[in-house]
């Protein structure tokens, strides 16, 4: 299998796993069915619709492509009537995630910069396309988005979006920048879970208080 | 009085009943004035806009047509100052809601069809359209959007837009897909509104729970 | 200083005195650093980037000029690092806040009209560019929009983009309709805040009230 399809492969995995998150989330609220299935394709095509019309590539990729509906419609049907099996799956969908949230950062990064923007818009939007579907999933959830609150996951997007526009700059090859930007992603990824890492908090109130 | 200005005197109509139904809820919730006129026109021009954008096709029908606006307003202005005959027109806003709902989906996919696009992106613009606005109105009166929660509303929009898609690919007129997918649409909402039909949950948990 | 460059400096005044109010806003929700920055951009930038998007002018500016990024990470930072000192410059910040809504109202209403757009098209995307970004605010801090319940806020950037079109089609000067714009719009915003002025509520409910 050469790098192509391998991203290829990696891209459909980590759609499916930010699907099963926002089929999670979709049915811990009681949303009914296809509120659960608007709610999965959302995080899992969310950012790259926003990305393609921040650069007038429309219609967007994510509305057009079959594959991501049909693996959407598939996590969020194997939430609905075997929620059971994707509790046992928690780690290799967190594990999916991490690698998807890296391949997206890139991904977005790289568009941008095939449409020969610059690097500030290709940093932006390599973040928006990771993280832009959970945002997303969260206003429709209403509530506050998750990253804008704890852990450190859109700044591991920020990593490795930079990292592709840095190889980029430096000359690296297409592959090598970005397994170099996927490996960086997942294992700040990787031990901000394992060790619990959060940014600082910029007060101390609570993250529920009134406005 | 031929089709093509029944449908437009439908479209008004349709508008109207949205943005009715964007006025009541935020009145509800007690924006200001001008509150009330940014939601009903939201619901109103809402999720064409967003079909638009996703189209390219800019800059969108319902921000440069005064007679979207002025609809928008007159709803508005109506539900401020005699909210009393709002409410008594409750059936007949709700008939031409049902049958907006039907001919945005409509006007939706053919949208996507006139820019030469596939059938998924024709039937997921045309639920947009008839839906976007309701959502956004929920996100602006901090909810869950309704859609996502209760009631057969969007499986009704998607049932329009799919038969209109495929009436196209089976060579109807546009005349004939468009009655046959408003009727579809009509029906499925009047039933469903008298039986009280529900989509199935995806679990037990209330729409209120906490994340 | 020729009007050119004393507009450029009022707009990135301006847009400190925008990502000022996201990242104070922010940092009272107790959100994380990066979610304080976030904020913080999305109130300076957001209602450009709704403008572009709307006149398909990609990738919108707001995203590409290192300088309107610069300006709200150098807030964000202000405000976590030195709370007190924000919350000292507090007259100012809301100074340069209304000189900012109606400067912002402006060159909204402007860039629809240099793309030859009616002007309704125009007033409305001054006013979103003046306003959307605050909205943005309060739907990701998830919360209704400030603007949709009281003060009188965008009503203020609607003056200014309704003059600054009328001045158009009257054919005085740019520079010229843009100081009678500022004008009135900080007038307005400076006596509603004086006196208290909000615009009246379409009901006796609360603003708290359940849909």
């Amino acid at each position: 299998m050469n790098d192509h399809r391998l991203f290829t492969a990696l891209d459909l995995a980590g759609t499916f796993a930010f699907a099963i998150s926002g089929a999670v989330a979709a049915r811990n609220r009681g949303l009914d069915w296809f509120g659960v299935i608007v709610i999965a394709f959302t995080v899992a095509c969310g950012g790259g619709v926003l990305r393609d019309l921040c650069l007038g590539a429309v219609p967007p990729a994510g509305l057009t492509d079959w594959r991501y509906l049909a693996v959407a419609m598939a996590a969020a049907l194997m939430t609905i009537v075997a929620s059971k099996l994707v509790v046992r799956l928690e780690h290799p969908v967190t594990l999916f995630d991490s690698l998807g949230l890296g391949l997206f950062a890139v991904t977005g990064a790289q568009k941008a910069m095939i449409f020969d923007h610059n690097a500030e818009l290709a940093i932006l939007l390599g973040v928006a396309t990771a993280v832009g579907g959970g945002v997303m999933r969260d206003l429709l959830l209403n509530r506050v988005p998750v990253i804008l609150r704890r852990e450190i996951y859109a700044s591991a997007a920020l990593v490795a979006a930079a990292i592709e526009v840095a190889g980029e700059r430096l000359g690296w090859t297409s592959s090598g920048r970005t397994w170099v930007a996927l490996a960086a992603c997942f294992t700040l990824r990787y031990l901000s879970l394992r060790y619990k890492w959060n940014l600082p908090r910029s007060s101390r109130h609570d993250g529920n208080g009134a406005d």
